[in-house]
């Protein structure tokens, strides 16, 4: 492979000044630059990436932690990331936590040894306290889960709204035993949410129960789990509110399945509106999250750490979640 | 910042051994070792990751490929490949062409310059001989697409036989007008597909017409799309093989709010077996294709690259798709 000093000697130059050339430093005549590249070009010389990221003290590179990857609702965050991100030239280097506290420590020293310029968080796994030190090396944009307590920037809508209205939803539909679930792990999203299925039952009089209270439930297969347990309770659930399109979707399958019907002796309503809430029959009610939207504006407010751009944020509405009616309520 | 003369300071040695130690020189004293990482320890210190990337020449990691991050058969792919990935801490860049020959060209060039040390194409957009060059630079595995005219290793089943088992399947559910639906992208695996298709009716001595192949469907509202436009055909087909779920699902719903009786008065076959076949109602029948295996494997073959590790992948079964029947067909 051809080095520098090849395309010193191809050019006729100097090694300092095709160095020069090819860290564009100022004050270098048009005829030595076009004389370095056209010697570049003829070698197939390629500069080495971590020589000029050593100089620039810059990757251009911004990593983004997701805790699981087939969630259709983080790819689709994920997606809206990536369109802004090709737009400027950035790269994104996908980090899934599993929504373990250590695999996300380990990931958060890429900020430290300044390998990513940023970090985009789509979730948090560990106490802030406890990774606070890591923003000291460069900026942190939260998305999605958000502590309050960071004083970070942030693209987060109001959960505790998101629960409200859905418990509330079937309160008015005339359900009086309603479950609330969600994921197995730690989850300042979902315990906003259940701070708003709590606002509704209270609002309506109604007591909230710690074994409706189901906390295990991430995806499809969870969601048929969630259903046999809710069955085998001696006064059962006769609605649920569950945090997720993918487990909604497991509930009513399964609930098919036992031949309960949907919603009459089981209403489910899901969240995201996700595809799979049209697919699923009956269709599912859910609440909506604009997830690309929302990964579109945390990396434009990434951009705006990273580059001093002007934050395009600020002129824009806030986003927020909305009920979808369907047929599973 | 501290630097490291601030650790050699500290330490009580020179910074040449300090420097012998973070970059895990051999012939360096236990005793020397522990007082430089308590050094580096109490200083709060973090080795440059691009200037040890410079001395070392490696960058521990891995570009993917990703045609679509928002369809679940790449996310399982992708979650496939960061389980193996993650294990031997290896990062990924995740890098979506959007079926773009000139997004991807562009990205070829993390190899050439050294940003990554392999990259894992999960499908390819552009012809390889324009391509070639970049693997010189580099280890380039491909899995689900594959060019045979490359010779790169690969990670790859047998999608002509994948068109085959479902086509025939249709006809032998009596069928005789079968329609095939693919992306509206170059794709050899559409391309592996269709001669599946057109072999199975050959044996059935059917003819393949060209207005029953419907190029433009890649996700759910495709879906729906294609529905529409068979309909309005003179004489449509009572059959389609498409090669997607989340395609499959979208024309099983647009059948169903047309109030036509699925399999009756229209079969549908999707590809991959995701979550949405269940949900689906009625149930997809599918091509089911192990994508996380996919991943896993491809990921494996890359370590075998760029680790020089034994290739793990030659004692294996050779990963075949298969045919899931349920009530769509």
């Amino acid at each position: 492979m051809a080095t520098i000093k090849d395309v010193a000697n191809l050019a006729g130059l100097s090694r300092s000044t095709v160095s020069r050339v090819m860290n564009k430093y100022p004050y270098v005549s048009e005829e030595k630059k076009r004389l370095v590249e056209e010697a570049m070009k003829s070698l197939n010389y390629y500069p080495n990436s971590s020589a000029q990221t050593l100089r620039s003290q810059k990757t251009d590179t911004i990593a983004v932690f997701i805790p699981m990857l087939t969630n259709p609702f983080f790819s689709h965050l994920l997606e809206g990331i990536d369109t802004v991100a090709t737009e400027k030239g950035i790269r994104l280097l996908v980090c899934q936590t599993k929504y373990e506290a250590a695999i996300e420590k380990e990931f958060f020293n890429l900020l430290k040894s300044k390998q990513v310029d940023g970090i985009i968080l789509t979730s948090l796994e560990n106490d802030w306290a406890s990774v606070r030190e890591f923003a000291e090396h460069g900026p942190i944009v939260m998305c999605n889960e958000y502590d309050a307590s960071s004083g970070m920037p942030n693209v987060c809508l109001d959960q505790v709204y998101g629960g409200y209205i859905g418990t509330r939803h079937l309160i008015e539909k005339g359900h009086r035993k309603i479950a609330f679930c969600q994921g197995r792990f730690k989850s300042l999203v979902s315990k906003a949410r259940e701070s708003g299925y709590k606002l509704a039952l209270e609002e309506f009089g109604l007591a909230a129960k710690e074994e409706y209270a189901f906390r295990i439930a991430a995806d499809y297969q969870d969601g048929k789990e969630v259903l046999k347990q809710m069955r085998a309770l001696s006064d059962p659930p006769t609605a649920i509110f569950t945090g997720s399109d993918q487990v909604a979707a497991g509930l009513v399958y399964e609930a098919r399945n036992l031949g309960l019907k949907v919603p009459e002796e089981i209403a489910v309503i899901g969240f995201d509106d996700q595809p799979i809430a049209e697919v699923t029959y009956p269709q599912l009610t859910t609440i909506r999250q604009p997830a690309r939207e929302i990964g579109r504006r945390a990396m434009l407010l990434m951009l705006s750490k990273i580059l001093s751009e002007e934050n395009q944020l600020e002129d824009l509405e806030p986003l927020m979640l909305e009920l979808i009616e369907r047929s599973s309520t």
